[in-house]
Order: C-alpha cells, then structure tokens, then sequence
C-alpha cells in the first residue's frame, strides 16, 4: 500500500489500552502468554471456511506503532496514565506469530492464528487482527463457494459499491485468493496487484441520444473487445445492434436483468445467427453461488458478482475469537488457561494443528492439540507456518500463493465440501490433548 | 482524518474510467447530467432506514483527485488512454449535490443524493458514494432501531472486531448518529470526536493469578469506577470480590454470557444486598435490537453492542443505487431519462422531497416529485439541503446535529415506526409528477 502507510495502532478497542495500564501497574503485563484466533463453528450451513487477510494482518502488524500523534491521542484523551504512554512509545512487536497460510481451508476450532509474546504485545493486537481475519475470510469463504459453482468459469468480483469503500479493497483480494479472476475494484488493482475489468452501465447508454450512439461511443473509443451492456431498452434491439456496430469480433454483452438463464439462451441463440459466435455472454444480477451453480446449464460465459459476495453471502463476519490459551505463571512455565466453560475448544495451550488425509489423499480431519503433534505417518499435513519471528514478519507471500494454495486445499476435501445445501464441517475436528 | 488525507480516486470502478474515455471520444462527457443515489425499497421487514456517511461522503468527494500516484496507476496500467489521463489530470468536481443530511430518516425512492454536474464528473463519484452510503446508513439504521430499543437506557458500540478495520470506525461514526453513547473505537476517538469507553476481556482476568488479583490490579489502576467483568468463573463470587476490591463505589459490573435477564436481576440483588446499589449492570453478548427489547424489564443499565450493530442486524448493506436521471438533450435542455422498467421510482429527472405532517406534527408520507414542489401548507418539511454548491462543500456540519436531527426526525414518525416486527414502511412514498 504505497500510498500510504499510516499507523495501525488506534484501529483497536479502548479496553486494550487500559487493560494494559492496569498489567503495567500490577506487574504482570510482560508475563508471557499465548493468545489463539480461531472460530468455534464454521457459519450455520457451511461445509468448510476459508482463511483470508493474512497478508493484511501481517501489514497490519508491522505499522503497529504508537507515534507522536497516536500518543497525542491517548494523552489528550486522558485514555491511559504516563507510565503507559511512556511504555507505548517504545513499543513495538517482538513476539512470535504463526498461522494458517492464506487461502488455507479450516474448520472449527482450527487455530488460525497463535500469538506468542507478553501479555501487554500481544493483547494489543486483538482487535486489529479479529477485523482483518473475521471480514478477509468471511469474503474469501463465500468467494471459495462461487467460484467452484461456477466451475471454470470467470467470477468478476464488483461489489465495491455494496460495502464500505475500504472493506471493497479488502474484498476483492479476498476473492481474488478463493478464485475470482478479477476486480472492478481500481485501489485492488494499485494496492494488491490484482487484475481489473469493466464493461459498461445503465448511464453510459442513457447519456447518448441512442443505444446505437453508445454502443459505437464504446466500441470506437475501447475497442471491439468490449462488453456492451444490452439490457437498458429491448435486449433483442440491443444485440443486433452491438453486433452490427462492432461486427462478429465483439467481445462480449452483459445481461444485468431478467430471467438471466433464459435470457442467456436466447442472446446465444442470436448472436449465433449474427455470426457472432465467438462473442462471450457475461451475467450480472444480485448473483449468489445458488444462482451461479443455477445456470450451469446456460450458455454463460461469466459471472459478475456483487453485494452477495461483499457481504459474505448471508455472512458477513467469521465469528473468530481471540483468546488467552496460555501464560507464564511464578514458576516461568505456560500454564494453560480457560474462561470456565463446557466448551471442548477452550481448553487452553499453545496448539499444533494438522490436515488427516487418507491414502489417497483426502483430507479426513483437522487434528488439533496441545503439545507434540502425533508422529506423522506421511498423509498429515501441519497446517501452522511461521508468520513473524522475533518481532520480524517472515510469512509473506505473493498473492498468486495463497491463490494456489487455496485451490488445493479446496480440492484435497471430500466431494462433499462441494455442496451448497446445509449441511455439517465437511470433515471433524479432533481434539487431542 | 487528520493523520492521512489519500485521494479517493482510486476507490472505485474501472468502468467509470472507460466509460469517461469513451464518453469523452465520443463528445457527451460534457453534457449536464443528473444523478440521484436512492433506495428502491427498505431491507425486508423494515418501517424506516437512517442516512449515515453524509460527512464522509463530503470528505471522500474532496479527496476526489488524480494526483500523480493515481495517473501513473492508471497508465502503467493502461486502464485509460493519454487523453482521459490529461482530462483527469486537471479534473476536480465543479458540479452541485443536494441530499438529506445526515441523520434523517429515509423511505423507499428517497432521492438520498442528487448530484448535477457534466456527465463526467458526477458518473466518476458513483461507486465511492455508493459505499459510503450503502455502508454507513446500514450501520445507522440498525443502531436507530437498537438505541430505540434501549428506550434511553445506554448503547455502548464494541463491533469493531467484527468488521473490516476501517469498516469498524465508520460503523461507530453511525452507531454514533443514531443514538449510541460510546464507541470501544479509538480511531473513531481520533477521527470523529466520538466518546470511548472499555472494560476488560476475559485475557485480563485469566492473566493474573486469581480473578481477586485481576480485579484489584484493574481498581489500583483505573479507579473504582471501573466495570468489571464478572463472568469468567463464577458471577457469584466474582460479584463478591468485585464489592470487596472496589468497595460499593464500584462503577459497573459486565456480564457477557448467560441468560443475561436472569443474571441480571440475580447480580442486581446480590450488588444491592452487598450495599452496592449504585453499580450499574452492563450487558453484552451477541445483543441485537430484539434482545435490547427483551431486556427492558431487567435491572440492566446499559447495552454492549458487537457484531449485530456492525453487521447492520441481517442487512449489511442498503441496497442504494446510483442513477442517472437527465441529462443534456442536443437542445441544451435537460430531459429526464430511464432504463426500461414498470418501476414507478425511475421515473426520471431531478426530483424535490418532502415529509408530509399533520397537524399534528406526525410524518404521515414522502412526498417525492420532479418540478417544482407543492406550495406548502406549513407542515410539510423539505428534505434535501445543499451539500456542494460548485464544487466547494457547504453542507458539512458537526456531528453532534446530525444526532439530534435523528432523535427528531425519528420521534416525528407514527408509533408504529418502533415495532420490531417485520412490517411495510411506516409512510408511504407519494409520487407526484
């Protein structure tokens, strides 16, 4: 993010800041601990989750620092007392952090992110790495399930104007590492590298005294690799139209209205009889991964998907926690800790956590415990990586990786991962402690 | 925002920038057009929708510029030609916008935001508008519906951790509008003026030794009126040692699992019993404005609100749309134009509001029209204040008026507008044309 690298240290919760006075004070806040996120279930239906915003988290970490003007802040605020804004000033983040990669699929109780520092770093970073996580993969969760309904064929992720102009940022890299092919999004493209399309709207036609105006202001100015919207009058009109305006070559049309299986059909049909059979259908229209998976059967060439994906298709939060599992107790030893609960996951300790696979290869549980992982019989796979060692951020990858890796993961589930209805985690998670 | 002030050109699609060159090619980027940004409906079950993000939308359209950094994304990129490049160089908004302010309560095809400038311009602001508005009236009309809900008592913003991190501080910025009292968000501290307030998390107790060396450790530091958090172990006894550390001049206690209406009445007479009667009871847990409603009859003093409020409870986004409305005709005149639909609300051209009242003062319909308004009978109310007269913004104003202008205009609506129930608009949107 060239553009700026401001500090990250005030997108946190006041309580953070003055748990921290009151560690400081008390003698107890460079206690060791270990603090985990990770969710307690997948979201009601779901087969399977998929991890986002590391990357993100990562950054985020680095430009944790409390300059002149954070402190300024937290001074004149009356926030927390000089003994604290003095120890801020000094701080920044010499624990250690590992994780699931990005794009990684996970389960609940997977322990995406393990935190290793005192108490007073990494209590600090809870907010900030509960925001990147809970939205990053929520997006990239919904993302993981369009893209493989659609099977091969291009998502477009255009949602930006659905959500918050910075989580639209968010979103479509979110996306981009659970398969979509591009963006709308311009500061996606500038940030994050990720490719960027565009076709037309409603307006560009409306502005010009005939659709066949427009058509030709678009196809003469952008060339006749261009989509053409053709659903702003009569869809039948428009298609002649677009065709004899930029011949056979033209790229593609979209449809943003209407019975879009249907409608797919018949421009099919017609652009055919036009000649135009190289031209490409895409499709746009509150598209969800039912929808997609919906027309399947029709001559679709591409989806462009918006407020359904920036929303998380009906979940727009991961519901990630981040819990103290572990602090140094007199002796200098971790001791294990847990809010009282009947809840298996809040048993308390640093975790190792593995993807069971069979023979063949298919993964059949997520093993997670505390201590020495069970000796590898050669199909586990360890799903923990070092992320920043000694304060020093080392799990930095190209977007392109976790791309890849988030289409392998996907495809080492059962096939049942693949099933849109509701159902349970699409394979257990097991405890060993 | 003063510890950053990025253009926000980038915040947005990438067909606006081809559909500028081809309109530019073309000879109409030029022409006058209008743009209205409305709702063609409430979220499902909603009486009324809060506008939120009008001062940011402000900011956002002041930043609004192809610096340097910008322009060479654009051409390395090669999204736009050398021509639109040079064009945007020199471009800054120079047309007007007229929308409700902030605060005020909207109903379906509520002309939110009526933008009048060259085609150009006003097609180039679609996208970062969208999101801002779409994001922050979802986060405002929930809080309305919460801090109703609440019926005074006080609603305390804690989402952070559930939403993109920037995401987060708009959130609490809305929550702010429509009646919440205080954000956990520091950066909404920082950036907006909003009130922070905090307690503490579970990690603080689990921290120290014992919950009675958590609890003194939190009182030596930050006084006796401080909120405890009293559900780690058990509530009981964390009660007990709550009084005995702090004395009865504890602050507040917080109960974050649990049936929270039990708790509650069981924690109020055991804080009274103990001589603490000025304690107050705070309540978080997943709370949305129907559990809020369900503890009106417990001895509760104030709501901790999260993931419900940051997710706009079930409606992320509004579902607002950015159309254009006229535009110049080869005559120089504007002339009102729409895509094909059977929609009353397209109806185009550039349209006047109003809140029709009684004698009463009791908002009885939205009167939306094109033309001139009906001559006004003393009770009716116009909607739409300048926002950007020529480019320069004239409609920026604290946001402690946007406040009070939503606790108004919400008591101006019929009872019914405070049902929780799934229902119609509480008015209905006239149409006269």
């Amino acid at each position: 993010m060239s553009e700026r690298a401001p500090s990250t240290a005030l997108l946190t919760d006041h309580y953070e800041l003055t748990m921290l006075q009151a560690a400081l004070a008390a003698g107890t806040a460079q206690r060791r601990a270990v603090f985990e996120l990770f969710p307690r279930r997948l979201p009601e239906g779901r087969r399977y989750g998929v991890v986002g915003g590391v990357g993100r988290a990562l950054d985020a970490i680095e430009r944790f620092r409390f300059d002149d003007e954070v402190l300024g802040v937290l001074d004149e605020g009356g926030v927390v007392d000089e003994q604290t804004l003095a120890w801020l000033a000094d701080h920044e983040f010499t624990g250690d952090v590992w994780g699931y990669p990005e794009g990684e699929v996970y389960l609940p109780y997977s322990p995406l992110v393990v935190v290793e520092g005192t108490f007073a770093e990494a209590v600090l970073l809870e907010t900030v790495l509960l925001s990147i996580y809970n939205h990053d993969s929520a997006i990239a969760s919904a993302a993981s399930r369009m893209t493989w309904a659609a099977d091969g064929r291009p998502c477009i992720e255009m949602g930006s104007r659905r959500t918050h102009e910075e989580a639209a940022v968010a979103a479509a890299r979110a996306a981009y590492v659970a398969g979509f092919e591009t963006t709308s999004n311009l500061a996606a493209r500038h940030r994050h590298g990720i490719p960027t399309a565009g076709t037309s709207a409603h307006s560009f036609t409306l502005l010009h005294d005939t659709e066949r105006d427009a058509f030709t202001a678009q196809v003469t100015s952008l060339g006749r690799g261009t989509t053409l919207l053709v659903d702003t009058y009569d869809i039948g009109e428009a298609v002649r139209t677009a065709v004899e305006v930029a011949g056979p070559e033209l790229g593609a049309v979209r449809i943003d209205s209407g019975d879009l299986g249907l409608l797919a059909h018949q421009v099919r049909a017609q652009l055919d009889s036009l000649g135009a059979t190289e031209t490409k259908i895409v499709v746009t229209s509150d598209l969800d991964e039912y929808a997609i998976a919906s027309l399947a059967a029709a001559p679709v060439d591409g989806y462009g998907v918006g407020t359904q994906l920036v929303t998380g298709s009906g979940h727009p939060t991961s519901g990630f926690v981040y819990k103290l599992v572990a602090r140094e107790g007199d002796d200098g030893e971790l001791v294990p800790v847990a809010k009282k609960s009947k809840d298996k996951g809040s048993v308390g300790g640093r975790k190792y956590a593995l993807r069971r696979r069979n023979a063949a290869g298919v993964a059949e549980a997520e093993v997670v415990g505390i201590g020495t992982p069970p000796v590898d019989d050669g199909d586990d796979r360890e799903l923990l990586v070092p992320l920043v060692r000694d304060g020093v951020v080392v799990g930095r990858e190209p977007l392109a990786a976790s791309r890849e890796r988030h289409l392998a993961a996907r495809d080492e589930l059962p096939v049942q991962a693949r099933m849109l209805s509701r159902g349970e985690p699409v394979i257990p998670t097991v405890h060993l402690d």
